[in-house]
């Protein structure tokens, strides 16, 4: 994993644990709160038209951002707690993707 | 950004390009697949116990981390599209976090 | 359908057309408000055990009701879009579910 | 409570209680099967434009109407464990709305 997710993850087990809120993150808690970050991420884009969610202003954009952040720290402490690197999997799945989506000829 | 994940990005947006889904993947469309796929994730613990969550066997924590691995694809994207860099945008919300949920006394 | 839920229905018909929301109300955006409702719902409970979520406090309580009501809101309001009668589908997806998982000898 | 509302929960109770399943149903579980299910009837949107989703092939249109009775099913569920009438929850909240939005001037 690369040094910088690995540096995030360390951060985020410190920080849980100098508020004793490991007790509460389990992987079923943290999927949880995984999906419910998701949503509020997406409720920014729900009444919005596909055009103008290609064109957000700068404000939108960094409130986005904050929720794009949460999103994936749920995600890096899910991955942390069930010993999966967040980047090998991606790689992995891509590979899979290529094979049942392949690409047309160019 | 880290290396790994400008990677994964470049990779992703060849992905689509070849496949001309570039139509398809406005940020309002990748925030609801985003959330479908964290949806997808939480679905494998909705019957567990949190005590069976932190006890996966290993063909669960596999098929598991092929969820994580879209959750985090469709995110990568997502920020992608929208300029935002996700390891400095997480770094930006742990100091929120930090001043929010202050530690208390070790 | 039960003459409440007509009543509910036309309800939300004549609010959303008396404040002209018809525009943003595609079934596409309204699958989303739900599922961003439901989210709302579900982090009532993130991190409350199962035993507390079954022993929830009155206000707490209240509060989730409201959730409730806005997840059904909007279910309403997209099943009314797309002319499906939610008791009859309920009715309906019930024997498939009888036939699907059989209820082992009394 | 509609009388056919009544008796879907009652339906549900009964097919919970021969198949053993009150085990599960503890309402932190049924609300993220409830989430579960609301990103299921999503996904069917999230690559149609807002245009296709307003006009839905009939095959399609069914397929989203099971969708929308399993959202249906868990809410019921979920608000029979916690003595909620969702009817009568919906109205309140039709209520609030109305003084939070109101209409302007026709």
């Amino acid at each position: 994993m690369a040094t910088d997710l690995q540096q995030l993850t360390q951060a985020l087990r410190d920080f849980a644990q100098a508020r004793d809120w490991e007790q509460f993150h389990s992987p079923k808690n943290l999927a949880s709160a995984l999906s419910v970050e998701a949503a509020e991420l997406l409720e920014h884009f729900q009444w919005l038209t596909e055009a103008q969610s290609r064109n957000l202003p700068a404000d939108k954009r960094a409130e986005i951002g904050t929720e794009i952040a949460d999103v994936f720290l749920y995600l890096l402490q899910l991955a942390d707690k069930l010993g999966i690197d967040v980047v090998e999997a991606a790689r992995s799945k891509m590979l899979v993707n290529a094979r049942k989506y392949p690409a047309p000829p160019a």
